[in-house]
């Protein structure tokens, strides 16, 4: 096998209670990707469609990744990589975590698969850096992991793959605004009252313990964020009333996916979510700002290929 | 059936990165007490033995909570309670809720059971709040529910039970120093940096994953504290020296129990907590202080009947 393509999904990070450290993956909203093995060494960007993004090995987070990865094999060809782009970059549903971890993942299957998903991830977050400037995985772990993901700690990295209620989707409007990384960064508070912080680890707690039992009222309950979505929620306009109507329309919960500017909100069932559809629409119906929606299952998966 | 004769064990609350949330049952400390209905109606305590406690009624913690459940009800008899208490008051593992669920637990057993754990636990909550000032469950809930607890609200009440590994068993040393309440909050954070909320609330989830999937290696890694330890640990002798003899034994993790002065640590098979034992007796072997020490697997069932 000399070319792969791939799915490389969309993933919501944070997950309201678990701020930096939960993400789950998306199933209908995802790049799309070839990698392909050639003669010459090293790693060539061939096409990027979709969006603008830089052809430069060293300036593309995909690239990126790949060269981390490159760097720790030893062969005496290269790879080749045609991105399709399908996830806006900056929208808030791990646009560049897809990239990061599709050079990776498609590389890793033309080698015969020498790397687990948790040393993927640690590719990948090199190439995740050159676009957030920090090293996360939030996003690459549920795209690489499929499903829920938490993930313990960057470093060491420890991945822990979280079970998936069966019956449970995601809605995800996207209002094509732009919020600086810098601007929802500054927002965020560098300390917080230790009696929020206690709500927060109790509902992550129980967020967790929920998807271990499909404990579908658990985890409406348990979807809440008092730390962060008080103040990043203000750079999103109409934020309040989006979360309200999705909690009208029977979501178990709603909050910001990543750092905005999209939102996610959880449901049970696929009429919930296409309610929750709905409702979103006739919130920002009046607005000047487009918006794109998704309505997704929880993939459980993860990237994968696709010819 | 006129009188039981229960038996209403010692609990280890906050358990290092759970702090006012998690809690789990011993097996091998706690109170005995027994429970008679009486012609007369009204609730009388007629017998404390072990240590010095009131027997007004309203003064007792079993009394109070009693009086609670008691008022909840409609009955032409009353009841009367002996009370042997082994838990020492102030000891940091959970005397008042021994106390608290023992009065609650015996009369709804004699009774028929009208009330489920978690009314039981209402109720035990107004007799706790006697002893620490203030409406928490995370001793109560593991002495009524048994194994590891979290308590996600109080009000309203929310406890989850969370499965208990097979081969846990706890190691808890009680050096015989008196710790005030009022101390042990003065030293609390009211803020806290939200880098370290962070990695507490990746450390909870963690543990609570880690106790659904029995993994052992990640209880180790979730066992840590970076709230509230830094602070209330400076309030007990050698805590530190008792902390790394612990680890060193093989322990999984070592923390303060409840407020203090107790000592927990948890640890993989019955060995490895005698080892734990051996080590905290060599730290405290040079100290003129008294201590009691005690080894437990995990009580599963919580509080029950024994005659």
């Amino acid at each position: 096998m000399n070319e792969i393509k791939i799915f490389s999904p969309a993933t919501v990070a944070n997950v309201s209670c678990g701020f930096d450290v939960m993400g789950f993956c998306l199933d209908t909203v995802g790049d799309e990707m070839v990698i392909r093995k050639v003669d010459k060494k090293g790693i060539v960007i061939t096409k990027v469609e979709g969006f603008d993004l830089p052809l430069e090995t060293e300036l593309n987070v995909a690239g990126v990744s790949a060269i981390a990865m490159y760097n720790a094999i030893e062969v005496d060809f290269g790879f080749e990589i045609e991105i399709y782009k399908n996830i806006k970059p900056g929208s808030g549903i791990g646009s560049s975590a897809a990239s990061a971890v599709g050079s990776v993942f498609g590389m890793n299957e033309l080698l015969g698969r020498p790397f687990n998903k948790t040393q993927l991830t640690e590719f990948a977050i090199k190439g995740e850096a050159l676009a957030s400037k920090c090293e996360h995985a939030d996003n690459l772990a549920p795209a690489l992991f499929g499903g829920f993901t938490l993930v313990k700690s960057v470093s060491p990295l420890q991945v822990l793959e979280i079970p998936t209620p069966e019956d449970l989707y995601a809605t995800i409007i996207h209002p094509q605004i732009e919020i600086k990384t810098s601007e929802s960064r500054a927002v965020l508070p560098k300390e917080v009252k230790l009696s929020n912080a206690i709500e927060q680890w109790a509902n992550l707690g129980s967020l967790v313990h929920a998807l271990h039992t499909s404990d579908y009222d658990l985890i409406k309950s348990a979807l809440k964020d008092v730390i962060i979505e008080p103040h990043r929620s203000k750079l999103i306009p109409l934020f309040n009333e989006a979360k309200s109507s999705a909690i009208d329309a029977g979501a178990l919960g709603c909050g910001i996916s990543g750092s905005g500017p999209s939102i996610f909100s959880l449901s049970k069932g696929l009429d919930v979510a296409n309610n929750v559809k709905a409702n979103f629409e006739n919130v920002y119906a009046d607005l000047v700002i487009d918006y794109d929606i998704h309505i997704s299952k929880i993939n459980t998966k993860g990237v994968k290929i696709i010819g």
